[in-house]
């Protein structure tokens, strides 16, 4: 370990146990250098940032005195150079290019390299760039940390999506030292732990929607499903049997059947995994047997699904609410006002019609709101403000709550519908009776867990407990 | 002070002054090994969670030799050899059988000893979990951490509701060796200071909404007096006066005059206590003598008021907007129009009616989209990016105007029915009226407030000045 | 350096490197001594909650006999007698009277000086009160922190609004020590870095939403002067050509005229700065050079332009859904329909209007709910957990689509109006004619930089890449 070394240490980390020397003279702190490899895009703008945080910056680069433009304040030298002048060296290059470094060895040595690249795909590697980096430059102390910024975010500074660093190292004094620079530049710094992390660091930038995949590959499933399915029942069957052209309720009438569907489908699918897994913990005896692959992932997309589900159900609102200002509306009910004039009918109240529709109404608006207030409590920043007694109260007991009211409200718009032939055209049940299955068994199964006597087994499974059967001792093998 | 506890503590706790001496070796950090007591379901699950992240675990049992299934890749040992591996202990025992932990004090002795135990009520115990322990073995650094988390969490990860690990000890270097594994682990580390905050985090699991218990109970209390209020005056009084049975209004109808009546008095209620706390403070011509403490606790739940009235407006809103749709009006709206057209009647257009009932819209749909503008202010991650003149700005200025238009608005509603006798059936005003009390009474105590004279004495006081008293030279010792 | 000095600050700061020390007897912490100069209101509020949190209490008076109320339990002295028993001061003064603590320089060198000062309007000095007191008392380490709270939320606790304790200092070690008495009190601390942040930190108190004011103003100015202008199309037309008081139509359907139009002339103002830079990096060939002013202060408030133009859009959902309950139109319909029934007219469908309407109002609906999307992921919460690819993907892909849905929305309002000369009443288009014109342009100028030659030179030169000019060699010099 070269003395050069260690005194560049300590004028760049800034360990704590060092910063009690230079409180006499904390008042004007010099200008750190720091250096750049790389005169890229993402390259010139962290070293404009870096100037106007007062930072002195150079740039180490192949050809010193060709190298294209840097930000004006920036020196330029060869990269051994550069190396040697700065205690922390940003690679702004891609990882095809890490190899040069090798040849830098003694000079990197000791020194903080700061890894910011990303790759164009995931595991286009067999490891992570920065582990690869590590790998090359045994002697210097690799930290990942700025990949997840856009070079906008840098030459802008931290603005609304951009204000997190994400950071990960092996030394803890590295990490400090760039943690520093971060802050000075305005942004927060999180620390993910040691190199290992690097590829997730890696990933992260080339993530879009990954958990939201599949919920929305079954909501778009279901929707389309859903929409042919009434398009042929209603369209179809009007123009066929009564050659009538009623095309014009797809953009609302059609659509207001279909968003209802789908949403009470998947808020119920979001409660599903939740009663398998309960029912599968029964069967096995013991809670620490992985369930299936399919099921932990069904497990995981539960609040994507909910999400989604909460989508539908607002759309449902919306299109419900427009009714009475429809045209096709207005016509309808003048028309038969009209008849009923002309005809001197005197049709008569009906007070369980009026109870019927308005306890509907009724469920579906309570229904929506808890629908709402799940939707609210699961925004990061509530549900980081829970406990996690509170948050399962919220998602469990109400969510439970949620799902009734909204399945009651769709068997209460059935009514006596459902065992009326005239419904069923061509033998097939309309869209509500059909998504009226899932819920259904959902909450049956939720209520068997209820009953005391499957509850207090699956709590005691739930807190540890494992039935141990003689037949089979291989269970230890099992708890990985 | 032994030398294997200092090196195991240097090993283990990675101070900033000991890391500048691995640097050199960064690249290839050793796994750590790590102590649990107890093989209970936190114990494994913990034990597995730490496995899985590249710890090494041994587990601490009084009979290693049939202890019970432990993750596969951990060890077991006796408890004195298990203490004696580890620099950091994690206690997944209750707090019951922490007595023998006071046999093992020469090998806990400088170890870092993470309690993550948790009670089954409050105020169980005199003290904290972790302040006995610490009592129980003075020479051990403990840490109180963990507790908030679930088994589930540990052992699928952080999660939305789980990713926040409260820590409080003593000691900044133990506090430090734990952060580091918590961090490793996945979550995020979140400092409450020394072990006297232990209490709080060990209450922390326990709790089920505090805050909003007494506002519920208001909201509860409220809702079901004005229920019956308008079951009586409007169901029962048409039965018995008019022989109908109007009962099928409750679903809608009356829930929808129950709804705003309760959410306008709840708003109302968020602004009495500030209203109050002034001429408080007026009156004793100081700030800094404590209030009574039922209005510290009126002031301390304020928010939860606010939000549940913002629930209640939500429904009203809900159920306004479906009236169009509903049977029971479409039937009325029917029948008057077939009989103004049998019987030639030609209505004549009010002007004024027009005004005042699309004023009382306008008024309400503006408080309602300000009261939403309060509610989205107050979730935490908006709220923690307004400066405190920004959040009273909201809060206050803002506030009060919600409060007069929805005051307001309902003035518009009742119009010139103060007035008519036929209104107060059974000699009862209609629920619209009776919540018109407190925010007037709101409203005007405010305006007396913002009088010129008022206010300049209420900043004075609330900037710090007190009004003395010759006769009262006893001020000072209620400072408290 | 005297050595009272240091080991005051050993005792005080805790930096890691002595933390191994005390671990011994971690167990019982000793009360720190804290001293605090001025006995106003936030002084007498700090001192308080010091004292609740554990913490010993001196004040530094200039009369320690008759200085007024302190918080029961603490002592006072003489400022130099206060500052020298501790090692960490808070300045609860003005900074209009820091001229005397040059006099107590050798008392307070070394010690941690914690600015809280606030200034009365920005930019009142040239430096920053923090930077002004480092610059009198070199020997001492000033850290600037707690001054963004108020005096109630130091009496009171942290609540909602105040959790938050921002500092900034140049010694690290002072830092650690104010982050600790800060942890203690129960805020969280948000390192800004060095002193050089004092004067943005000082700032932040005394603003009042200043990025929103831009847009506040934008939307004041064309809320009234679409208002102006559809009352005086509407109401004033009506009364000069037939002499019809329409006034009443002010409240809900003129507003509800205004609302709409301002929203998505707002939205498309959020998408024009960024189709105008991108015309002008393709103009410049360079993405290096800086907007103009007015262009960036431009782009840096389109989240605000955004949000207002929600609340308009939300406004105008509202008010048109409670069109059918309002009394003008329900005595319209009324009316039209009794005099059809006495005319004996049979008007019949149009399947073209029902096809045209309902796709108004799923357009809208559709629209207005990616707009809601668009508002929730820019919560701070939100949009925190997304990586810069989703959040661009949301803003910029699902924004377009919004801007689509709405203009469409519009057009189809329209439909065949456009041409019909009865509607341009004295010459003048309706408004939503006139709000057409800008999302228009935006969406025609998106959809010609979406062509694949302009784009793809676009992502070269958004990739860093610039035209290189001959005759222009001064570009270099242009990169600041």
């Amino acid at each position: 370990m070269s003395t050069d070394r260690l005194s560049s240490m300590s004028k760049e980390v800034k360990p704590e146990s060092v910063s009690l020397c230079p409180l006499g003279t904390a008042a004007a702190p010099e200008q750190e250098l720091l250096c750049i490899f790389g005169t890229g895009d993402f390259g010139r703008s962290l070293g404009q940032r870096l100037l106007q945080s007062g930072y002195r910056v150079v740039y180490g680069s192949r050809r010193p005195h060709s190298c294209g433009p840097v930000p004006q304040g920036a020196q330029v030298m060869s990269h051994a150079a550069a190396a040697q002048s700065a205690s922390v060296v940003f690679l702004c290059i891609h990882r095809e290019h890490y190899d040069f470094l090798a040849t830098l060895e003694p000079q990197l040595k000791g020194k903080v390299l700061v890894d910011v690249s990303n790759n164009l795909k995931k595991n286009l590697y067999p490891e992570a760039n920065a582990e690869y980096l590590q790998r090359l430059i045994p002697g210097a102390h690799v930290v990942k940390a700025f990949n997840t910024l856009s070079a906008w975010a840098l030459q802008h500074g931290p603005s609304d999506s951009n204000r997190q660093v994400y950071m990960c190292a092996n030394s803890a004094a590295a990490k400090q030292a760039v943690a520093e620079v971060a802050t000075k530049l305005g942004f927060t710094v999180l620390d993910r732990g040691s190199l290992t992390a690097a590829r997730e660091l890696e990933d992260f930038p080339l993530q879009l929607f990954p958990e939201w995949r599949l919920p929305l590959r079954v909501a778009i499933g279901l929707t389309t499903f859903f929409f042919f399915y009434v398009v042929i029942r209603d369209v179809v069957y009007a123009y066929v049997d009564q050659g009538k052209d009623i095309s014009f309720r797809i953009m609302v009438s059609l659509a207001n059947r279909v968003f209802p569907v789908v949403s009470l489908i998947m808020l119920s699918l979001c409660y599903l995994p939740g009663v398998i897994a309960a029912f599968l913990q029964l069967y096995r005896g013991t809670k620490f047997r992985r369930f299936p692959d399919w099921l932990d992932r069904w497990m995981l997309c539960r609040k994507q699904l909910g999400l989604l589900a909460l989508g539908f159900a607002f759309l449902h609102v919306l299109y419900t609410l427009i009714i009475p200002i429809r045209y096709y509306v207005r016509f309808k009910i003048a028309a038969s006002t009209i008849s009923k004039a002309k005809e001197n009918q005197t049709s008569v109240f009906d007070t369980t019609t009026a109870w019927r529709t308005d306890s509907y109404y009724s469920m579906g608006i309570l229904g929506f709101g808890l629908y709402l207030l799940l939707g609210i409590t699961s925004l990061p920043s509530v549900s980081n403000a829970l406990s996690w007694r509170e948050f399962s109260f919220i998602q469990s007991k109400l969510g439970y709550l949620t799902l009734f009211f909204c399945t009651f409200h769709t068997y209460l718009y059935g009514w006596d519908k459902f065992l009326r032939p005239s419904y069923y055209k061509w033998y097939t049940p309309p869209a509500y009776m059909l998504c009226l299955v899932v819920p259904t068994v959902v909450i049956v199964l939720k209520l068997l867990i209820l009953l005391p006597c499957v509850d207090r087994s699956l709590i005691r499974i739930r807190h540890g407990w494992e039935r141990t059967n003689p037949e089979d001792d291989s269970k230890k093998s099992l708890l990985t």
